[in-house]
């Protein structure tokens, strides 16, 4: 890999032997030679991970078949695994479930929160987050016979507040640019307001700090695939909090939500607390993956893992900024783990960058993405990304690569 | 293992030793010496699955990481199996998808079912389906701004079918006796009342004719871990006939159902066909479980899979009458690949059986039922249970176990 300058490589080399949690990485197989810089779109593979999924199928499924559901703690898995991520958000187990995917949590919560504010009728999102957050909350809105009004920025959340808004549905980090709100200043403007605050924290949980207690948050959700690597499309997280359970009213209850599932009754009697929220039979491989990922977090001192996310963003951005002036700097300074620029051949770029080993991700039309997931990330991968990225503009390689049927290049 | 009669044992080999089908039973993993016989609660592991699924976890996802979204096929995983799927339910690939868990396809269904019936106001289901079936139905239909009418057999249908129906959604074979509908003349008599028909197919497919094409259905729904043999909480599939395609619109639209996903764009463009069901990023792991327990069908006759599960049932609903009268027959002549019984002490024969190696299951509050996939089960293995279920009377032991917290015993 072209050197970008020998003193950078042996300052992050410091900084790697001095790193209090470069232990973790160890918890991870990262293939070697590659500088992945995609943990945000998916995670890696935890190491413990295979042996315990070749033992779920094989031993509890494939021996122990549907006796499993009581002898191997099949029945309380997605239990147990919401209670090991509630610390990750800063919120007490019974106010975590673990189900579906994040769209469909999404959507319960949206119907369920405009429930909660039955005489206002908006519910509110911004235009550039996901998509799908966009499209599930205008099909919510539909179905509560409201609608949706959309913001271009953050700063038309002051405007766009008004007596009508029912949840206000925010994506923590953006999914694009990076860029992050503030957890409890904005929750706390919402609720001025007398709406619910809704945060997808997809981009966030296991990477940066994420404290819905402490925020006062109402709502939550979040995917298990990307800093959690809890595999890809892992099962998905929800959090309502605690004051709004007792009225916490879900459009789809199911058995696993009962709170006496065995009885079988016709009668839906939800289970207390944001158990409700679970329906069908959950994914057990696929829970015991996640389970897994969310295991890599165990001992981990939060602060420190999220201080280092800040600091291999802050390293990359001066590199490139440094290094590669053609590049434009895309995330403001108040962002989660990724540092992402504009350049008008970006799908180009990922792709040669994907050629020498260094994965980013490409969003259109123009960005450039660089997730960096702490918990396995080195400070010498920031400079070696960075040396990979000058190499290949110099190169002239970007040219070379049209943009193909996914965003994801090969 | 005690014997019941041994000229009824040589008879059953001999069956076992001329099965056309026998060879298929190699595809599997049954544990030695069990007689598994809730293959419709939970189906055996295929033996392909365990290594298909240490390939997905270390190669694709460890090695591959997010690369393999285009080159393991991941993007493409979904609609593979929705394929594979399709001729299992005699309909079309595009009518087809794979998505979600039944629970959450039930609601889309229903919801997008009414909404193709606007002036209709009500969703028919049955008080006894099974009760996420009830909930989700009773849901949807206070989202829809309408109502659930539940009938409490299938005699009531005709009386509850009125202009105000807009979906009935039944389910092809019943959780807990077995009862089946005839699946043509209960469409056409559903279809003939102004109302679409929805089948809940999760008893049904890879057990019995399941024909959505001939039967005329409109809409349907199924799980993927009973007897297509996909692992515990495997996805979900969901069908909906072409001529509903054009007017389709879910209430779960995601970024996997859009038409060019890639866009990423705040306006939600469907994808043509059955594909506009899909929403969130798929769960590759189970996907892949899922594909090898369809793989399981590969080149099978499947009116030899069907008339074999009914032949299974029927030699043991006639060994239980024969020596075992204080069982009382629970399953009616037309029925899925299951026969149940009642007892009084359901609950303890159940858990007494499993100890002698004869995993059957118990339904609330007196049944217990023994489900056949014709797939990997014997005709020794409907002798050596109804053997079993002799001895166990024999013994005494029903009485010595209580109910616990859950239906499946140890």
């Amino acid at each position: 890999m072209t050197e970008l300058d020998p003193a950078e490589l042996a300052a992050a080399r410091r900084l790697d032997d001095e790193d209090p949690i470069g232990w973790l990485r160890e918890r991870f197989t990262v293939p070697d030679g590659l500088v992945y810089l995609d943990g945000n779109s998916l995670g890696a593979l935890p190491r413990s991970t295979p042996d315990r999924i070749a033992e779920v199928v094989a031993t509890e499924w494939g021996a122990g078949l549907v006796r499993s559901w009581n002898d191997a703690g099949w029945w309380s898995a997605a239990g147990r695994v919401a209670g090991s991520l509630a610390p990750l958000l800063g919120a007490a187990p019974d106010e975590v479930v673990v189900a579906d995917s994040t769209s469909v949590n999404l959507f319960k919560l949206l119907v369920a929160g405009g429930r909660l504010r039955p005489e206002r009728k908006v519910l509110l999102a911004e235009r550039h987050a996901f998509p799908t957050d966009v499209y599930i909350a205008r099909s919510a809105a539909e179905l509560l016979g409201g609608r949706l009004r959309l913001i271009d920025s953050p700063d038309a959340l002051g405007d766009a507040l008004d007596d009508d808004v029912a949840v206000v549905a925010l994506s923590h980090v953006d999914f694009r640019t990076g860029s992050s709100w503030d957890g409890a200043r904005t929750t706390r403007r919402i609720q001025d307001a007398g709406a619910l605050a809704l945060w997808d924290l997809c981009h966030s949980t296991g990477a940066v700090d994420v404290a819905l207690h402490e925020w006062g948050a109402d709502l939550a959700v979040g995917c298990g695939y990307k800093y959690l690597n809890g595999g890809p499309g892992a099962p998905a997280y929800a959090y309502v909090a605690r004051a709004h359970h007792d009225r916490l009213h879900t459009p789809l209850p199911g058995w696993h939500g009962h709170a006496d599932p065995f009885a079988m009754s016709p009668e839906y009697l939800p289970m207390p607390g944001a158990g409700q929220l679970a329906n069908g039979t959950p994914p057990i491989i696929a829970l015991a993956a996640l389970e897994e990922g969310v295991r890599t977090f165990d001992d981990v001192p939060l602060p420190e893992l999220h201080a280092k996310a800040a600091a291999l963003n802050a390293l990359f951005e001066r590199l490139v900024a440094t290094h590669c002036p053609e590049l434009e700097l895309a995330s403001p300074p108040q962002r989660g783990s990724q540092t992402c620029f504009r350049h008008p051949q970006a799908f180009g770029l990922v792709a040669a960058l994907a050629e020498r080993g260094v994965i980013g991700d490409f969003r259109a039309p123009d960005i450039a993405r660089f997730g960096f997931a702490p918990a396995y990330l080195r400070y010498v991968d920031a400079v070696r990304a960075a040396a990979a990225v000058r190499a290949v503009l110099d190169s002239g390689a970007p040219g070379d690569h049209r943009f193909g049927e996914r965003g994801t290049v090969t």
